[in-house]
């Protein structure tokens, strides 16, 4: 398949590799084609280099530029109606601090307002009952995410969490409901809107 | 230890049942502790229930009413201050519409209305490219999280993730996007701001 890929950084570069690998045709749209470490990347994949308009003819477009590049990118890029156009992309602010849009609040950071002085941990809000029932009794593996900003009573939910069987997940803070939250609501979607049913657990690997 | 559960429905009755197994105290605090489920629940887990103010001696308290009791059961449990507060819940739209709070638009639909036409598919956005080649390798089970409008775009991106190393899961429409850039940056905080590094990925299990 030929597969153009808007961008040849950390995201487009090791794309392109894996998917030259497999067989594809890569076709890098950047602004600098002739930087050296575009070359070089072209080389490898045994694909080519140019500006962004030359992946319109490409079967499968990837874009994969920092967001704040996506409408130059895209503007550069020419019509791509029609085109499979799959964004690889995040809405992220700089430093790490978060996504652009969305998630700028979270329920869990909502309670805490409404509960001035409690020690509040977002914990067991990830998957529907009869499924933790399920992961409790040892049929299925899940994670427990939880976060909070009193590292004691994390500590303390923490065993809890892990003794209704899910493996306890620190993720900080209590801001990080601003991403808890769309995961719990992604497992309720893909049980309950997509249809995959409630015997599915986001378990986080680590290797 | 005393816990105390702000509702009893399905996920405080859950809860309340898998922590009384493990020798934990339960007390439920609901408007209408006189309802006979309610009663049959407090006999089922040995614990008793009352009102919200009822909870309020728990060592740990968790919060597990729908999004809209929120604010009236925090009033009635009156003052909780310094009290281990577990938040349970997602601030649901009825319907499973989505969340009340946040992810009301996304970077992949953004993407959409930059480029008319386009078949969007949202993919490969969910963890570190140095993670996909360790994924690619074999070295660690991932899930390819993917979204989009357009059926047969899906299908051939979901083929191309899969020769990633990734099993793919088709989120549906890509208005999923606004679940999936949350979860990518999850995935990016606990790597990178939570200090677990970047040898983490999310796999969804089913069974």
């Amino acid at each position: 398949m030929r597969i153009g890929i808007l961008g040849a950084g950390n995201v487009g570069g090791t794309l392109g590799r894996l998917l030259a690998r497999r067989g594809h045709t890569i076709a890098f749209g950047v602004r600098e084609p002739g930087r050296a470490a575009i070359a070089e990347l072209a080389t490898l994949t045994g694909g080519r280099a140019g500006p962004p308009a030359g992946v319109a003819d490409a079967e499968v477009i990837v874009l994969a530029v920092p967001w704040a590049s996506v409408p130059d990118a895209l503007a550069a890029a020419g019509d791509l109606s029609g085109k499979i156009l799959v964004d690889a992309t995040n809405p992220l602010l700089g430093g790490l601090r978060g996504l652009a849009l969305g998630t700028d609040r979270s329920g869990g950071e909502e309670v805490a307002r409404l509960a001035p002085g409690a020690r509040v941990v977002k914990a067991w809000n990830g998957l529907g009952m009869q499924t933790l029932a399920r992961v409790a009794a040892g049929e299925l593996a899940a994670s427990g995410f939880l976060c909070g900003d009193d590292a004691a009573a994390k500590q303390t939910v923490g065993e809890l969490v892990g003794e209704t069987g899910l493996v306890p997940v620190d993720c900080g803070p209590l801001s990080a409901a601003r991403m808890l939250e769309p995961l719990a609501f992604l497992w309720i979607h893909l049980a309950y809107r997509v249809g995959l049913g409630p015997n599915i657990a986001f378990f986080l690997h680590r290797g």
